[in-house]
């Protein structure tokens, strides 16, 4: 079994997440942790190891892979403000994996990835997840097994962060969780063949958690959440006042999921046929490291392979993404 | 759009599938058939189609690839008989894919495969269809994603054609169609997260249409069924006497399905993780030709990247299976 030794980009929820992961993983080995706060993250690993791993301040510019080997950086920060930079960045010195998910912007990045990691001779696995990632990967797997059928992808039951933060904006609210929860009803209407034209809000509620500042005015906070354009506004809004204490105990795991689904025909005569996936992760920072680890895995093999250039998830083999051999997928797996 | 022609080999139920699943691929073209009953098939096609496509004699030793020119063969054949020896012949000429299912024997057929079309500059992709192959591939993705996890695999509803030939062999049976019948509390049992251990017979039940010939003894008909080792004795079996008209209407089709499920943890707090795929085929034959035609297109491109040998779906990049452009596949599906 060949090792991979992964150097993590970043030590926030997803950066904690490929930490457990590698411990998951008999063929992965951390090589250390590459962070702007080096002294924050090795009091808070100090507590918890006897053996501290290496630590580099990743904050400076004058950055060499020299200075933490690794077979592969993984990229723990987020699209908005640290990908953009991280991404090009580290793929100068290192074989890098990462999670971007501004999905609009998803082929420029890809390109100024692929640019980058071309001319270092490294290999670039960018928007692995699980949505952009796995589902994407699913999707388009239905999508070839089943030409012409209609294609749903539901979110939830899962806490989305953009819209916790969305009602946290709202005037008098200390702290807000929103769940986004899919329409049993209209995943049923799916599985029965009916193909259904669905508008986004007509596959998902939303829940609001809300801890209100003491003397704030809960009608104003409810009616200004549930009103809020494109957030709120187009769906069924639950808005639940809790208190402090509780939001703490209840809420604060970040559970995902969701569902990927088509439904089409095949043959001439009508024979009907579906084809679903669906996850449930406790935890959602935990559910996109794990999918970083392994396709780690796979930046390392195809780079080994003498390979390099950015690629998405849909252009990686499936075999290399898995700890098994070749041998023992073909007689265990198949 | 780049197009592949397909020449397909053997006009059986998946033969017959692989034609109307080229229809419904805008980029693929049928080159012809290749068979050992052309006459056969030219009595049956000239009944539906104003142009009879290109027919072969596959029968004869003489073969060459000059007599129908194509991109890839998709072979229809059964693996007892016909692929064993259908592969090695045909991957001296064409790229093929088959759906060769025997688990057992597949790391050999491979070897041998690889060795044929290696040698011809050909690609062979081999054992495709839905177990082996969807499934197959679910369980190493869910299996990388989700380290540690408990694997589930269920089949059905749907029937065996396995189960239904061994039915018809029991004296006194004219005609019977085993149905495969997931335990749906098994099911939930995997996915409420109980990780239980779980044998082939606790998963499924057993349901046996007989058409029973007219003197025969119905009690020792079910009792040998019921009884018959490997094959129902460890199941809860339930045979059903029906008349050839009813068998005729009513279990005509071949449908088949079934779950691949993963069940785990992440993290090191005991967060729980499922995932889950399951399809649902009105027609099992026309599943596999759907899936057969998608890797043709695969099997075309990667021999145009300049590779050859044999490979399984675990080594097919899903970008290569999909009719979309890689930028649409970036800005649609990502």
């Amino acid at each position: 079994m060949t090792t991979t030794s992964i150097a993590i980009v970043g030590y926030g929820n997803i950066g904690r997440g490929v930490h457990e992961s590698i411990k998951r993983n008999d063929d992965m080995k951390l090589a250390g942790i590459l962070t702007r706060g080096p002294e924050r993250v090795e009091d808070e690993l100090s507590g918890q190891m006897d053996e501290i791993p290496p630590i580099v301040d990743a904050s400076r510019d004058t950055l060499f892979d020299e200075e933490l080997p690794a077979d592969v950086a993984v990229l723990c920060g987020g699209s908005k403000d640290d990908l953009p930079v991280q991404g090009p960045k580290f793929a100068q010195f290192y074989n890098v994996v990462d999670s971007f998910d501004t999905h609009a912007d998803i082929p420029d990045y890809i390109e100024e990835m692929d640019r980058v990691s071309s001319e270092n001779d490294n290999v670039a696995i960018v928007s692995t997840g699980w949505d952009p990632g796995t589902f994407s990967l699913e999707r388009v797997l239905a999508d070839a097994f089943l030409p012409g059928a209609d294609h749903y992808t539901f979110w939830g039951p899962g806490v989305s962060q953009g819209h916790s933060d969305a009602a946290r904006q709202v005037d008098g609210v200390k702290d807000a969780r929103q769940y986004t929860l899919p329409i049993d009803e209209a995943i049923e209407k799916v599985r029965s063949g009916e193909r259904p034209d669905l508008d986004t809000d007509e596959k998902h509620t939303r829940k609001v958690y809300v801890v209100a500042e003491e003397d704030a005015d809960r009608h104003r906070i409810k009616a200004e959440i549930k009103n809020m354009p494109n957030y709120f506004e187009p769906y069924d809004t639950t808005v639940i006042f809790i208190d402090e204490e509780k939001m703490q105990q209840e809420h604060d795991e970040y559970p995902h999921g969701g569902f990927v689904l088509a439904s089409g025909e095949t043959g001439n005569s009508g024979n009907e046929a579906l084809i679903e996936y669906n996850c449930d992760w406790d935890s959602n920072p935990e559910a996109t490291a794990n999918i970083l680890v392994a396709h780690a895995r796979a930046a390392r093999r195809i780079n080994g392979r003498g390979q390099s250039g950015a690629r998405t998830l849909l252009e990686i083999q499936p075999a290399d993404l898995s700890p098994h051999s070749r041998e023992t997928l073909r007689s265990e797996y198949m």
